[in-house]
C-alpha cells in the first residue's frame, strides 16, 4: 500500500470504563485485554504493513508522556497535540495538516484507538480496498458489518457498488443514519446494505482538505495557517490562535454526512467497541463468570469480574459487573454498566477531582 | 449485685463474616458498630456495675496478644486459655475451675462476646433478677423477646414464674427447642412464653459444678484436677493432659437442656446478634443504602456496602451485601449472606490459608 499512512486518534476520556479509565489514564491507554493496551494493539495492527515512520497519532497534552511511553518507536514529531477537546474534526484537521507537511500526496486511514479488531487479514483488505477508493478521490469509510440490531451506533446506507478493483467490494453511500430507535435498527439490519458507522476513514489528504474548505471553512482556515506553520517556531502560538477559531463539530456531521464522494468499504473484521464494561464482557469471554484474577463462585452467573490485585468471592449474585480499583469500586449490572456515565458527571459537578 | 463475676466467651471463627473476619482477628475484635470492637462493647456493658477484677475471659491461645491489646486492664491470670477449640461447655468449664480456685460463692454471668445489646438499663435488671435467681440455686439462662418467627435461633420455652423477688420476673424453664422450621417457629412467637436461646447463663459456680459432675463427668473430672493445680507450676502440664478428655459439647446441649434447675429470665434488651452481615445490616442502619465510607449511589435501594477505605458507587442493583477487604472482596445478596460459610468452608479445603 503505497503511500498510506495512518493517524491513530487518542483522544476521549472514555469515561464508561470508570472507575479503571480516568482522566489521566483513559481507556485506550488500558490493557483490557492482554499485555498491550487498546492504543498499542491499534498501532500493532496497522504496523504489520504500514513502516512506523508513517503512523501518526493524534491527542491532547495531557497524555503526551503516556503516550511515547506506551509507542517508544513513535518519532516525537509524529505525535499531534490538539491543545484541548474541540471535537475530532479539528483534530483531525490539525493532524491533516502536519500530514500535508510531511506528505502531499499521503493517503491516510483515520482509525480510533479504543477498538477491537479480530480478524486482521480481512481488516488488511479492507484498508487496500479504501485506499485504493481513496485514490481515485472518494473519502471512503469503513462501514461494520452489523451483528445485531444496535441502538448504539450511528449507521451507514450503503448505496451501489463502485466500480473499483479491489479486495473487498466498495460502495457509494446513501445516507448516514444517527443512532437509531430499535425498530429502525432492525428494519436497517434486516433489510442489509446497512453498516455501523465506527468512525474510521481513509482518504486522500489533499481531497479531505478540499472537503474541510467546503463544509468546515473556519476549521479548514486554521488548517492552512498551520500547515504554513508546521517546523518554524511559530506552529505553537499560530497553534494557540487558530484553535480556538475551529469549528466544534465531528468528521462525521461536518464532513462525511455533507460531503458528496463519500463511499464505503463494507467491513467483516471481528471489530468491536469497547464502549462499556458490558461490552468489554462480551469480548472478553463467553464464560460463565469472568474475572480478571482469582474467583471463588457459589451459585453466580453471568458476572463481569475486574479486580486483579484480590481474590473476590460471588455468593448468588447475576448479571454483575464489579470493577475493584485502589480508590473506587464500582458494582453495577450488564443491564445498567453504560450509566457509569452518569457517576462519573456526578463526581464531576462535585469536584471529585481524585476520582475522576 | 454482690459476688456477680462476668465471664465472656471469646471462642468461635465468626466465618460468617468473612472476609472481615479472618482467623487471626474473628468477628469480636472487629470495630463494626462505631470505635470499639465487639468484645470490647461485651465488657464496657458490664464494666458498669462489676468491677473490672471481677471479670474474665476465656479464649483460644492465639488469640491472647489482641485481648490483652483490646482489654489491657485485664489481669493477665483472668485470661482463661482454652488450648484448642472442644465446644464451649469445656471452656466454660475451664473457666468454671479458676473461678472456683478464685473464689468459692462466686456467682457468674456467662457471656458471648459477639452479641449487641441495645437497653444497657434493661439488661442490668435482667442480670440483677437472675443474680438472684442463681443464688437460689437455679442455673439461669436469659431468654431473648424474641421479635420474629427466626428460624435461626433455638428457643427456651417458659414455665411458671419463680417466687423471686427481682426488678424482672424469673420464670421456669419447661424445654430447650432446636433451631425450628418456620411453622414451629410461627406457632411459638405466636404462643408467647418462648425466647431466643442467646447463650448467656447465670449461676454460682459450686451450682453448676455439680450439673457437671452430673451431666458431663469427664469434664467434671477435668475440672477437679485443674482446680487443684491453679496456680501451681503443674498447671499447663494438667491442663495439656485433661483437656483432651473433655466432652465436646456445648453448654446447651450438654447442661443447661439436662438440668432440672434451669430457669430463665426473660429479656427485652435490644439483643442482636452479629451472626451474618444481613444481621449487621439490620443492626447498623434503616438507611435506603447503608456504607461504611464514601458511596454513590444511582437508582441503587437495600444495599450493605462495608468498604472504609475507597468511594463505592451503584448503579442499579438492590439487596447487595459489598464488603471490601484488601486482599478479598465479596459480593452477595442479603438473603444469601449466610452462605458466606460456604465460601470460607470451600477456601480451607483449597488450603488458601491466605484468605482464611
Amino acid at each position: 500500500m503505497p503511500r498510506l499512512y495512518v493517524l491513530v486518534l487518542s483522544g476521549g476520556a472514555g469515561t464508561r470504563l470508570w472507575p479503571l479509565s480516568r482522566r489521566d489514564r483513559p481507556k485506550q491507554f488500558l490493557e483490557l485485554l492482554g499485555e498491550r493496551s487498546l492504543l498499542q494493539d491499534t498501532v500493532d495492527r496497522v504496523a504489520e504493513f504500514v513502516p512506523r515512520e508513517r503512523i501518526f497519532v493524534v491527542a491532547p497534552p495531557e497524555h503526551r508522556p503516556l503516550i511515547h511511553e506506551q509507542l517508544p518507536e513513535l518519532p516525537v514529531d509524529h505525535l499531534v497535540v490538539e491543545p484541548y477537546p474541540r471535537g475530532n474534526a479539528a483534530a483531525v484537521g490539525l493532524a491533516m495538516a502536519a500530514l500535508a507537511a510531511f506528505d502531499p500526496d499521503a493517503v491516510v486511514a483515520v482509525l480510533p484507538s479504543d477498538h477491537v479488531v479480530g480478524d486482521r487479514a480481512q481488516f488488511r483488505k479492507v484498508l487496500i480496498a479504501a485506499t485504493a477508493a481513496a485514490e481515485r478521490g472518494h473519502l471512503v469509510t469503513l462501514g461494520i458489518t452489523p451483528e445485531r440490531p444496535d441502538t448504539g451506533f450511528g449507521y451507514i446506507e450503503a448505496a451501489d457498488r463502485l466500480d473499483i478493483e479491489a479486495p473487498v467490494e466498495v460502495r457509494a453511500v446513501k445516507r448516514f443514519v444517527e443512532k437509531p430507535k430499535r425498530d429502525a435498527a432492525e428494519r436497517m439490519v434486516a433489510a442489509g446494505g446497512h453498516y455501523w458507522n465506527a468512525g474510521m476513514f481513509v482518504w486522500r489528504v489533499e481531497e479531505v482538505l478540499r472537503a474541510y474548505e467546503k463544509h468546515l471553512p473556519k476549521t479548514a482556515a486554521a488548517i492552512a495557517a498551520l500547515r504554513d506553520a508546521i517546523g518554524s517556531p511559530r506552529y505553537e502560538s499560530v497553534l494557540a490562535e487558530v484553535w480556538e477559531e475551529t469549528d466544534r463539530t465531528t468528521v462525521d456531521y461536518g464532513i462525511a454526512e455533507k460531503a458528496d464522494n463519500v463511499a464505503v468499504v463494507p467491513a467483516d473484521i471481528g471489530w468491536r467497541d469497547v464502549g462499556s464494561w458490558a461490552r468489554l464482557a462480551e469480548i472478553v469471554s463467553k464464560a460463565d463468570n469472568w474475572a480478571s484474577g482469582d474467583l471463588v463462585a457459589e451459585d453466580a452467573h453471568d458476572n463481569f469480574v475486574w479486580a486483579p490485585q484480590k481474590t473476590v468471592a460471588l455468593i448468588g449474585v447475576e448479571g454483575l459487573v464489579i470493577v475493584d480499583t485502589p480508590d473506587a469500586l464500582l458494582i453495577t449490572t450488564k443491564e445498567r454498566s453504560e450509566d457509569v456515565k452518569t457517576v462519573v458527571d456526578r463526581l464531576k459537578r462535585e469536584d471529585r477531582e481524585d476520582l475522576l
